[in-house]
């Protein structure tokens, strides 16, 4: 069976949705109001930005919080308003997805795979060429 | 164990991203490239859009492509452009995240809890009240 009769790419799913936020504290209550809980929290001064997880099913949300205005965080609140950052989708072989995007002329933002905390792989798909959205391809450690 | 100690509300995961594109016919080539299917393209005239289904995981995108520019979605596109339209998260009982909502001062859009196609139950919590997303929650036909 060819590639193009495969009904899905392995390990597809949404990893995260990665939401924008002037506050993490105002931002937590919704989720908590449905009975959703905040597991880890994160503050990465390197990115600028403090991070809370909601794990929800398979994904989870990821709430963004910049540390200043001038990090990119605080200036997509400050262009756009509150609202969603990026979607991050896990699949299980990244470079197979990074080969595919590349032979059909995805405009992709990253210059190469990235290896981010504890080995986590991941590239950005520019908004323009998914719909919008900013993009996040991403595979756990190998 | 009261309710504060449960770890997370019955049935709850992300249940689709309404993604709003002008053309389904272009959006649809990047999830395609990742191996994922369009499985069900349907047009809701009376809401003014054609749909787009990608299965992805327990959770599933859905572009949405509006029939014209004076529709609801034609207005987003003309607003924002392209992106996100909503997150819809599925629980498995609406009508106690209806009223865990109203009780947390929540604003929420819908006047109560509405029922769609095939019995789908769904209300919508305002962008302001959800990080600035607009977050349906649904629940599957009783």
């Amino acid at each position: 069976m060819s590639k193009q009769c495969e009904p899905s790419v392995k390990g597809a799913r949404i990893d995260h949705l990665g939401i924008a936020v002037e506050s993490i504290t105002t931002a937590r209550g919704l989720y908590e109001a449905l009975g959703l809980r905040v597991t880890h929290e994160e503050t990465v001064e390197h990115e600028g930005v403090r991070t809370a997880m909601i794990p929800l099913g398979e994904s989870r949300v990821e709430l963004l919080e910049p540390l200043g205005p001038d990090t990119t965080v605080g200036r997509f609140l400050s262009k756009r308003g509150a609202g969603l950052h990026h979607v991050a989708l896990h699949v299980d072989d990244i470079q197979e997805a990074w080969a595919e995007l590349q032979g059909r002329g995805v405009s992709i933002v990253s210059p190469a795979v990235q290896t981010g905390a504890g080995g986590h792989l991941y590239f950005f798909v520019h908004p323009k060429s998914a719909g919008g959205v900013l993009l996040e391809i991403c595979q756990d450690p190998v």
